[in-house]
């Protein structure tokens, strides 16, 4: 059986305010959040905010939201002087006057921050699915060991999250939905041939540039499934992805006795964002939108059609041989998402070129961080040898 | 706030097997209770079955669960002699070696046992509609008095409860879903003509008389509505009513965040009835059916027709005024069902019916059980009255 203990918040006391790190203020999810706790500023304080390379963005939010505590990327950015004082990531998450840390860096480099707040038996509220991806095991066991609480905010696993609220963990399946992306009924032939810019408009949600491709690829729910195997401790055959174009519902659980809970709202990711940050409450949040029912008609699932979009079993597969598989899948992608949108290759090399990046694999099972870190880099290296090699 | 306490069950206990009376057992939800029971031999114990008229069912029903208890309205019945000890609906609702009393009787006559095992502190699983309807706020007065909880049968609500698991109680609106019935899209004049054999003819559902007919003309579900007013302390303006042809979302839960849950399943009162049963744990039975994912490709919504359907607003209107009024309607709607059953009035003299009686009543506020019973024979009498003026 399913365990989620490891999803359990034990601080009640809602009384006092939260005092949160945002890493990766200036991105999709980190704007989003500041949204959120601006429209809720009674609820949290923002004690540590942390960007990539965006300085007049971070700029603003630190005069706004007036951190302790700030972190960035670029080594030659010049901040107007403030008080702020400057930490790495890792500082930053496992702070002791940070309560909740929300992870919204993007890709490979949320791991480290990720491990030190688990390690220092943080909230986590993790966006970043990367790393759970890449270092699952190793994330899942420390979390258990610090008593540290994981807090999905992908969408599709805070639904799973609200649905086995309360329950006692007879969990038969779990249904992740996908929009399908931009590209859901293209033939293969016609796949080859999209834009980058076809692929960055996404039908239902705003997110992204890394994401919003992998959604188009569904790579990005083979990640959500190996997400959903560690965050909700289930097997991988108990999975399962159906295509729900209107993105509304955004996962289910079918439980034992063949009753399945699902979640429903309008596809804005500050409402999961929001839950993860005030859970176990619930808060009103006027900004929040609500479902129209009066407008909305009809919620509609079909197959995922595995031919055209091969990177949702490729990415599947790497999550069941488990090691060091989903390592490299990771960077696989990471790298692979990058040549598509520099225009390197087609949209339909990236499923060839993390498959054949898995293929010249040599596992390594039960991997320590450092093995991860080296599959990776080993990825990486590979993408682009291959890529020189048939793509020139 | 709406308050939930009183659909907590405290008995967590689950290694004793429960001991069951159930009333009701030879119609559509008891003979579907002993399917379950029958199914998951380990986990209950008849030992009370009640029955009206159908004695051959009874007598096949003692044979085979050995009911220490049992009941019968048929005074002339003669059963085979058993060692088992006749009691009253009543008696059976509260007697110590009664655990869980399910009431699945039909219409009025469920009101008094009902009381009777509130008034003892049993877990009440509810099948009966109609008694919370007529004496709602009699009913959940004495449950928290006794510390009785009440468990909800009836799919909608089991649904409702079911999403409202393990949640602090931050509920914004419930959302009913509605199957529509037989004669969704009917023009008012096309309703005046349909027979009984259609209106019996339940689109998704398979149920008794009574309820199949509440069903078509969307009674049922303003009786629904006052039914979850009372179960989930909700106000009335905080529920709403969709209608959803296919019976797989069987209601939905708005939370103040905006997210909502739903709760589906294929339309089978036997999820419900043993998830009232085995709550608060869930039970793996085989022969309860699974959604099938692959062939359910779309669910859809639409805004009931108040216009070709006035008893949805006839009833939710009584509900609001409260008093004696929803008495009155559950009385004087169990006849006029009675009175097209026999072919003694239209269709659409139905909701006309119920809809003069409750104008001709004379409100008592806060009804006691004795004034509940006299509002209810006046609306039966009335009722006939009316007929007998109008149809003769």
């Amino acid at each position: 059986m399913a365990s989620f203990r490891h999803l359990l918040y034990h601080n009640t006391d809602m009384e006092t305010i939260k005092r949160l790190a945002v890493l990766g203020s200036t991105g999709s999810i980190g704007r989003q959040t500041l949204e959120v706790i601006r429209a809720l500023p009674d609820q949290f304080r923002i004690v540590g905010l942390a960007a990539g390379h965006n300085m007049d963005l971070l700029a603003e939010q630190i005069a706004e939201f007036k951190p302790k505590f700030i972190s960035y990327q670029d080594k030659k950015a010049h901040l107007p002087d403030t008080e702020n004082e400057f930490l790495s990531l890792e500082e930053m998450a496992c702070h002791p006057q940070v309560d909740t840390v929300l992870i919204a860096t993007s890709g490979y480099s949320g791991l480290s921050p990720t491990l030190a707040a688990v390690k220092a038996g943080k909230n986590v509220a993790l966006a970043n699915k990367e790393s759970l991806v890449a270092a699952g095991e190793i994330i899942v066991s420390e979390a258990k060991r610090n008593a540290a609480q994981i807090l999905p905010v992908d969408s599709e696993h805070s639904a799973i999250w609200q649905c086995v609220r309360g329950e006692r963990q007879k969990v038969k399946q779990i249904i992740l939905t996908a929009s399908g992306g931009p590209f859901r009924h293209h033939s293969p032939s016609r796949l080859a041939e999209v834009t980058v810019e076809q692929a960055l408009k996404h039908p239902s949600w705003q997110m992204g540039n890394k994401v919003t491709i992998d959604s188009a690829t569904l790579m990005n729910k083979g990640l959500e499934v190996i997400e959903a195997h560690w965050l909700f401790d289930m097997p991988y055959e108990n999975i399962r992805v159906i295509i729900h174009p209107q993105s509304i519902i955004h996962s289910m659980v079918e439980f034992i006795d063949g009753s399945v809970k699902a979640q429903l709202s309008c596809p804005d990711m500050r409402l999961p964002i929001q839950y993860a940050l005030s859970y176990p409450e619930r808060l009103a949040n006027p900004q929040l939108p609500r479902l129209d029912w009066s407008t909305t008609s009809s919620l509609t699932f079909e197959q995922p059609d595995l031919d055209a979009f091969p990177c949702l079993q490729v990415a599947i597969k790497a999550g069941e041989k488990g090691g060091s598989y989903p390592a490299v899948l990771c960077a696989a992608d990471e790298v692979a998402v990058d040549l598509f949108l520099s225009r390197s290759i087609k949209f339909t090399d990236i499923a060839d070129l993390v498959e054949e990046t898995l293929q010249q694999h040599h596992d390594i099972a039960h991997p320590t961080l450092e093995e991860i870190i080296a599959a990776d880099a080993w990825a990486r290296e590979k993408v682009l040898q291959l890529t020189s090699r048939d793509y020139p």
